[in-house]
């Protein structure tokens, strides 16, 4: 292993790949809007197994369209993979999963250029889909696929938005979903995925980049509290069961519990349906979400048990009904200390400030972990914005995060 | 006047009227569904017409569908007039509205045939429309009408849940919109509404009837609280600008407010739109109603007042933006003092044990206080329901309701 050697990436070559693969899906200006097995979503998976083979990389494509781009190396072992997704919300920018696959192709590329051939083999990835953006019912499509976690029949049972299935959409562009069990591999020894930020935490700090040592467990309640439906003038407030009063009281507790624990706890209530929804109607019921996170597990347990206290307490002391279930529910997912410490040494030893953080928002490193040591490298977004058009990161920063990735996958293979 | 006569009223006559004015539009069991101008209400304004003339009133229809059943004084002088509507909600119950109607024509049908003709003339009055139930956009048709608050092409500009204009259902039962002003009067001294309460107050006072001396006052406050959307796990709580947890704090905030005034101040949230109302979204903006009501102007301003300054304050506090507009807002409307002595005199003469209450809910009432002196008598409801095929009140209770409504008239009239 040669740490301290200077990697060089071209900002240019960086920029025009982003701009380029922008373009397949572009939606109002900066925007892009690319879901799975789309016409876009063809092109832009054409163009990234274009340039994995002008980079001098073996392209495959496996059963459900990740595109795989391989630097053999000269030694055995596991392949160090590094990539991400390749679609996008609707729409979305230029930068969320797209900017994780170009980094690993040009990381590769430009070692291959500098350093030839590596020890280990090295493995860009473009993964076919992680967004949920065109499926409601799934998401990380392509890295459940590689891990072998999608279940059969699940391509022809999956519905959607446009009421097509997702064994319709495979079908559509060439892929056959009885072959889905083929995209899994167990050859794959370390995943290491560079994504924007998506928050403002960096932008904060007035650092480019961050290593990331944890992805935070995420638990969604979808929680509903009944009271009594009544006249909003003829029932005094003292006699009402008012299950609005119940969730302002929960909404306002749950966000103030995260608050007060502090950074990287996070809960939001994004989503409230009152019924019946009217001005002058004490309301029947009201069901809302819980989004509640924290990376850290026993944090996350202290965390939702005491949301689960409140609900409970504030149901019981206004006479309301309450009831949830957590329709989403996964555990932090700890990224390989030896690879955060890889990553670490190597963003010093280019001289490039950093972090190290976990992240808020689910990844495709989650899916990967389930077969491979994981580490995650951010980069600066502007402003903390993602799915949007708007979603920025400057290419220097982006130079910045993709030299921390080629430099730790160097200390990695070479 | 003589205050001291015992009225009796037939409580199976009662049972008779409501029942068979409920198979008009009955729905659902105990339900009724009677819009303005409907088939169904064509009968039972026929039927209303009927049973006067069987009390020997003299009927006449105005120009919008008011029936009135006259019974002429010995003496000069505006009017008695005793009524409410015989619309319902879709559906509503037996009750509500028809009830009123049912005993101005009952009160006056047994002050004849007990007392003969009396000094001041007495009108019963079967208002045809009150709870906008149609026609979203107005309410207070039949009694706008009376007090000549209908602005000329009303009825052309008036658009109805289905579509039809208000000219065009009058049209189809035989009524001219263009001759809505004859429907006028200026000859009406006094208008007493007897009505189910809609709440639970006087159930849980042991009580059957109320003295109403006020009806509320009531504004609607339609509010909108906007933030930033952000990502739910990656931007921190101490970043975010959260409109989801100011609209709590204020919802919580004006309910409080109301419950610590006590009654009768009474604040309801009863309708809340989040943008984009998703679980994973720190929201951008939350719509709201405060649907606030106090029938004391200097308490009702305070009220007011309180909750200006609280969404105000958590807006500014938070770095909210926060905009608020009044699309309703209706004075209290307060009883004529002589008119609630007179019936509580004459409930106390009938040995009915009563309170004297402001009503929480809106009236024809407050219309016809622009051209007459008015009062409210309130029969219990059970559970406090309304608006809804429940809603329910005893016979016993009624036949007092119309017992101390009679009595009152023939205080006034002979």
């Amino acid at each position: 292993m040669a740490q301290d050697v200077q990697i060089h990436i071209d900002p240019e070559l960086v920029e025009r790949y982003i701009m380029e693969m922008g373009r397949f899906g572009a939606y109002a200006g900066t925007g892009v809007w690319r879901t799975v097995y789309s016409p876009e979503w063809v092109q832009a998976t054409d163009q990234y197994a274009a340039w994995c083979e002008e980079a001098g990389l073996a392209v495959t494509r496996d059963a459900v369209g990740n595109v795989w781009g391989r630097l053999q190396g000269s030694e055995p072992g596991g392949s160090i993979v590094s990539g991400s997704h390749i679609d996008t919300q609707r729409p979305g920018g230029r930068y969320d999963g797209t900017l994780g696959a170009l980094a690993g192709l040009i990381a590769l590329k430009v070692l291959k250029a500098q350093f030839g051939q590596p020890k280990r083999t090295l493995e860009a990835l473009s993964l076919c889909e992680e967004e949920g953006s065109r499926f409601p019912s799934t998401n990380f499509w392509g890295s459940r696929a590689i891990t072998g976690r999608i279940e059969p029949g699940a391509a022809e049972a999956m519905q959607g938005y446009d009421d097509e299935t997702m064994a319709d959409a495979m079908r559509a562009v060439g892929l056959d979903p009885a072959r889905i069990p083929e995209a899994k591999r167990d050859d794959i020894d370390s995943f290491v995925e560079l994504h924007i930020e998506q928050g403002p935490i960096l932008e904060h700090a007035g650092l480019p980049v961050a290593v990331v040592d944890a992805i935070t467990g995420i638990r969604h309640y979808n929680v509903t509290i009944t009271g009594e439906q009544n006249h909003a003038g003829a029932f005094p407030m003292d006699l009402r069961r008012d299950p609005m009063a119940g969730f302002a009281e929960i909404a306002s507790g749950v966000i103030n519990t995260a608050h007060r624990m502090g950074r990287p706890a996070v809960t939001t209530v994004g989503r409230a349906v009152v019924e019946p929804n009217y001005p002058a109607v004490v309301p029947h019921s009201v069901n809302f979400t819980v989004d509640a996170r924290h990376p850290d597990p026993g944090q996350r347990a202290i965390l939702y048990a005491r949301h689960e206290a409140l609900m409970q307490e504030v149901a019981e002391r206004r006479g309301l009904e309450i009831s949830w279930n957590h329709y989403v529910n996964h555990e932090p997912c700890l990224s390989d200390p030896g690879l955060v410490a890889t990553f670490q040494k190597a963003a010093a030893a280019q001289g490039i400030p950093f972090m190290t953080m976990p992240s808020g928002a689910g990844h495709d490193s989650q899916q990967m972990e389930h077969i491979a040591k994981v580490v995650m490298i951010f980069v600066r977004s502007k402003d903390g914005r993602s799915h949007t058009p708007e979603e920025f990161s400057s290419i220097p920063d982006i130079v910045d995060g993709i030299r921390v990735l080629a430099a730790g996958l160097h200390a990695l293979a070479y």
